[in-house]
């Protein structure tokens, strides 16, 4: 989807890098996350205070391989070092399917996957992931454990105007944003932390540098330059050439995309999608709707496994037990290319019983 | 080192990516590794051909950020899945400072660093690392712990014709290589795996998947143009302009910093480097002595600690503890830029007892 946008504004991110460039391991070693770009973090910190989506004063900020490896180095962070048994990890179902598979991918002694958040009664530290708004289903997402002993990790993904109303800077202990679900540069492989505590700063900055030693600073440069062409518009730099702005495009683009499949769902009558209430967005200034980056689709009419079910009508998505809840339940990406959500819609508005 | 290099070069491998290029998590999903760009994994190729130092026919590339990254996928690859306790990791002494921080920072119950190869002694299956040429001491190495239920790893970051002879293409079940020491673009974080066991690429591929979902597109593409550049005055492509060629100039800069060196422990008296047997290299056509990226240097004369005593006379070294060895050895880059490995060398020729 964000594809035709950048394309749209054609020089304006092209990147240039010269082979003798951008050689060295380090980028400063002044800061803590030694591997961090100066120009890659002043656009994240430019970027945040134009949207208001979060708090970065006296924070700091790790980048990372895509958020996933933030995840990773988050989870490494926060868990005791000297714990005789792993951390439970806990998050509320649904659940982004990924996040049991990565936390138990290495059968780590440090942190382990113990599921629903809400069914959660173990006595001593725990860590809560909370997805807000919430992969797959899109819903505004607070922790739900809230006992003592708790540490919140943030995945703020998809907290971006495209998607949600924006209600105030989010201000957590740790928050992790990505430039694929931001910007849409998935092949980037860039995502950053904002850390509150300079111990976990550290610890997380040690942590991808066993992983990789790093992150690609070409991909960091090209991700400064798309992160300034976002805000340039919004702060009446280059006014000259200002065409839709990126923000703008990705509302319109995701509102209307929302209707044709509230329409095609609607047609067919043999689904359902969660309703979502309109708040008031600080960055648009207007009352509106979330719209989320997937659509949850529940199947009706007593259609027990809605992955199977939509296969047969060549739909391809990822089926509830995935993201720890029922196969009734499916989540499909509402960010394809234009000719592919077309079509995806088209064939669901015409399923029948 | 690399960077003057790179300089005399000028546009030949400058990138120009545009900003609605390479957004796509995925480069080629008919390929295990789906993450891996095509143009890359050609030129890993081709170079690998050109050069002669490793086997590709009918074998897997597996792409990772940087060969930190495919040494923990491929002990995830090589590691029983359903064993009752974590596999053995071992290496042979002095070993990569870095192994066994790397190995054990999730406390995996699926692997364990379990240090010097030569004395391990456990029954049962083990993987043994071998990087050769060796870092820290620039030597040639073999297995040896040599039993059955050994699995292999080759590390030959630096199996290159600027830092040792090539005797013939490397033919191992599994080999790491990195462009941060065979082009010298650290800052791009791209190795890449040579892989013979497909399931093992598989799980390489997942590893990487769970990791960072793939590896940054901007850097394979630059890391591609850069291997280019490198391999085709060796094929006659572009004939009008051919410079000094890379494997030219940087076994000269090797050569002729290892002769200061050597010149200036002996000035010195205080200090002992290895000796390494001279062999016949197929890429260069004649006989010459490894000129290691590392120098592994012995502090003679009843001083304990050489890492202590180079810092009083303002030399930055990583002490042998950090290998696995004793206090009276110290690793010294020799890929450092001109004007800082002159001043090494100046000061370390004037020191006296």
């Amino acid at each position: 989807m964000y594809e035709k946008y950048w394309q749209q504004m054609g020089d304006k991110t092209t990147v240039v890098i010269p082979g003798w460039q951008y050689m060295s391991y380090f980028s400063d070693i002044s800061n803590i996350c030694w591997f961090l770009e100066p120009e890659f973090a002043k656009q994240v910190v430019r970027l945040h205070k134009v949207v208001g989506n979060a708090v970065t004063d006296g924070r700091h900020i790790v980048v990372g391989t895509g958020s996933s490896q933030l995840y990773l180095a988050a989870l490494f962070a926060l868990s005791p070092s000297d714990a005789s048994e792993p951390i439970s990890v806990v998050s509320q179902a649904p659940y982004y399917s990924s996040y049991p598979s990565m936390t138990d991918c290495l059968k780590s002694g440090l942190y382990k996957w113990a599921g629903e958040a809400q069914n959660f009664s173990k006595e001593g530290p725990y860590i809560e992931l909370v997805t807000s708004p919430n992969n797959p289903d899109g819903t505004a997402r607070h922790s739900v454990v809230n006992r003592n002993k708790g540490i919140l990790l943030h995945d703020l993904a998809y907290y971006w105007p495209q998607y949600t109303p924006i209600s105030s800077p989010a201000d957590h202990e740790l928050m992790l944003f990505t430039v694929s679900k931001s910007t849409g540069h998935a092949g980037m492989r860039i995502g950053w932390a904002i850390v509150k505590d300079k111990e976990v700063a550290k610890r997380m900055t040690k942590f991808v540098e066993l992983n990789t030693i790093g992150v690609s600073k070409d991909s960091q440069i090209r991700a400064a330059k798309v992160l300034k062409a976002v805000s340039d518009p919004y702060e009446h730099v280059d006014d000259s050439e200002v065409g839709e702005t990126f923000f703008d495009f990705s509302y319109h683009s995701m509102a209307e995309r929302w209707k044709l499949l509230r329409e095609a769902v609607e047609h067919s009558g043999m689904f359902s999608l969660p309703k979502f209430p309109p708040a008031f967005c600080t960055f648009f200034n207007q009352v509106s709707e979330p719209r989320p980056a997937f659509a949850w689709l529940k199947c009706e009419n007593d259609i027990e496994d809605c992955e199977t079910f939509l296969r047969g009508h060549k739909i391809l998505t990822r089926g509830g037990k995935h993201f720890g809840v029922g196969p009734m339940y499916v989540r499909v990406s509402m960010l394809d290319r234009d000719e592919n959500f077309i079509r995806f819609v088209k064939r669901l508005s015409t399923i029948r019983v």
